[in-house]
């Protein structure tokens, strides 16, 4: 029961905390900043104007750079570097969700080494360093504010991986719940599902765990339900909001996986390579693969699952550990339903030939270079299996 | 609901990390350390050669201090100031508990400092800065390894006072839960209360509260009296030690504090008194005085008491929610006293006059210059009320 916790990030969380910002990167040493966003809406809500106004208060230069997209892609990755190598930026400032940081972080990866930044998410290298980041939050999801993680989607055979170091954390973030207000219904719950599997990913191992982390998890995975449920009728609830976008940090900054010995994760991989294939939004696609994994894997440590049914949704044993079990898989993609999130890859509206699935289940595993997931350790046969499964 | 949350300080968590301190303190860019301690203990089990090889192994050379007592004293922190003055320090290692590591903040800031290092606590001048600090944490309670505050006891007058900023947070913190095996049962069990009281500190406030922050609170306290009666039969319980040390640092390192808009902290400052006068430990003097405080406020915010009952005691209503409230009260007593604690001052050993009694209550307020706790603003004639009803 070893673990290492470093949550370095300074969080600043309420109304208004965007003003902030300008006095934030100037406490970091920051002179000439990136900021790096994705569409329109931030341009059309006011809050990249009032975010430049707080830079040019605090005396700080910028050049914007927008249109970061879901899944965000190493040609966007590599245009930040060069702009910020043109511009000698010193800080990098994300003003988005978990794509526009983490398009972020891999330009700060690629800014701190030399050579080409795809060489770490392509595990032929390790970074030495990542420029300074900060980052102010306008979706409630990756939990890229506070995590030591970055995924990127490679064009050239759209590879989507990931690569995770303490160098990148963020050195602040802002968050602010009202910015997240106005998001459509879809995207909050399938955010809602991104920060409820951050926890499950860690929770669902092989290890005796911590009482005290398993608390947090289920406290943490009750209130994103609960609060997901309140937003779906009223997404303005401020209060609501609130506890999501926190749960999001939190859920990824590595709390609720201190002395699990890592977690499962399988599938985040497995959602990882619908995504690069056919840019869904990253919780549905897990919402929609998670069952089928569960009925695949929970044989392995029933014990663990019955857990789940009993603390987060209040069942009782009858006796048969694996009924319970598969009474709180039920239970979840009954609570996916509800939320509006598919729970098969047909309600997620996508339709893969045998062929896609095969190849989306050899990249999954680096072509036999890996297995997924450690409840079960998964091989290419497995998650094509696990595809199949959730084709619905 | 507004809040910051910032906790830098890198957990190294597991049996054998204190090997590891002179590779963190080299990667803190540490040349010459203090490592100040207290009592003969470290020496005794061998701890403090075990630290001294690591540092010589990442070639840091450093001096020694000892002689940090409970309730650390201001005579000892000029030491330490003169001392690395003397000898060029440039890294500060607390190898100990809460006194060690409140001594060494307080020398970090000396410092780093000009002046008098008083003056911070004394509330006559703001920090701007502190030497780096880590710390080998061998007691399980104050949570100053990950904390922003630290208390020190002035010899002059015994006045014990705390001072809190960032930049005392710890650069590292090594936590080997075996290392806290062998305390005597009085100091577990003190140490747990401790732990406990910094989180229901925060809870119990007049805001409306984050659900998550209250859920993860209560988790918490659970936690920690559950695995401190595993302690009391078994004190070499190695997964009890371990719920209780990562429990003690995230009930103080603002965790259970994000969106309570502060806490109360009335019974800290009352018990800090009784700390100055009497020499008590610490969480002790917290649960003598404790039922007490909770008895004269209650009546100001009972809902949030009888959540308190229904939580963390499965405590039901009945209709009467002052009921509830009380029996809470009850419940956490009855706690206290299987623990070993006391729930009086009788109890905790020590029997002020009423002079007495009158000098800590007009101390506690500063002569009249302050109010403490928020559930109810207490002035000097509440506090030497609650400390007429603590008495026993």
């Amino acid at each position: 029961m070893g673990f290492e916790y470093f949550t370095p990030t300074k969080v600043i969380f309420g109304k208004g905390t965007e003003e902030k910002t300008g006095e934030l990167v100037k406490e970091q040493g920051g002179h000439k900043v990136l900021i790096h966003y994705g569409g329109g809406s931030v341009v059309r809500s006011g809050l990249l104007d009032r975010i430049c106004r707080s830079l040019e208060v605090s005396g700080i230069s910028y050049v914007p750079l927008g249109g970061v997209v879901p899944n965000p892609r190493l040609s966007k990755v590599r245009e930040g570097i060069r702009l910020c190598r043109e511009e000698n930026v010193d800080f990098l400032l994300a003003v988005g969700g978990g794509s526009v940081i983490d398009s972020t972080k891999a330009i700060g990866y690629g800014l701190a080494n030399e050579g080409d930044v795809w060489d770490f998410y392509d595990r032929k290298r390790t970074a030495k360093g990542c420029m300074p980041i900060g980052a102010v939050l306008t979706i409630a999801a990756a939990g890229s504010e506070m995590s030591d993680s970055s995924v990127i989607t490679n064009e050239d055979g759209w590879i989507k991986r990931g690569y995770s170091s303490n160098y990148c954390r963020c050195r602040f973030a802002v968050m602010n719940p009202e910015l997240t207000c106005t998001l459509p219904d879809y995207q909050t719950q399938s955010g809602c599902v991104d920060i409820m599997m951050h926890t499950m990913e860690r929770y669902f191992n092989l290890n005796d765990t911590m009482e005290l982390t398993d608390g947090i998890s289920e406290t943490l995975i009750r209130t994103v339900m609960k609060n997901a449920g309140i937003l779906k009728k009223n997404p303005l609830d401020y209060n609501a909001r609130a506890e999501v976008m926190w749960a999001s940090s939190l859920s990824h900054n590595g709390l609720t996986g201190c002395g699990t010995g890592g977690g499962d994760w399988a599938s985040h991989q497995i959602e990882h390579e619908l995504g690069g294939m056919f840019d869904v939004a990253h919780g549905a696609g897990l919402a929609a693969v998670w069952g089928s994994w569960a009925r695949y894997v929970y044989p392995e440590h029933p014990e663990r699952f019955a857990r789940f049914a009993r603390q987060i949704f209040d069942l009782e044993e009858d006796g048969d550990v694996n009924a319970l079990a598969l009474a709180g898989i039920e239970k979840m993609e009954e609570f996916y339903r509800s939320a509006g999130m598919p729970t098969s890859l047909r309600e997620l509206g996508i339709d893969p030939t045998d062929e896609q699935i095969r190849e989306m289940a050899e990249k999954c595993c680096f072509f036999g270079k890996r297995t997924v997931g450690v409840i079960k350790k998964l091989d290419a046969a497995d998650v094509e299996k696990i595809y199949l499964m959730a084709r619905g």
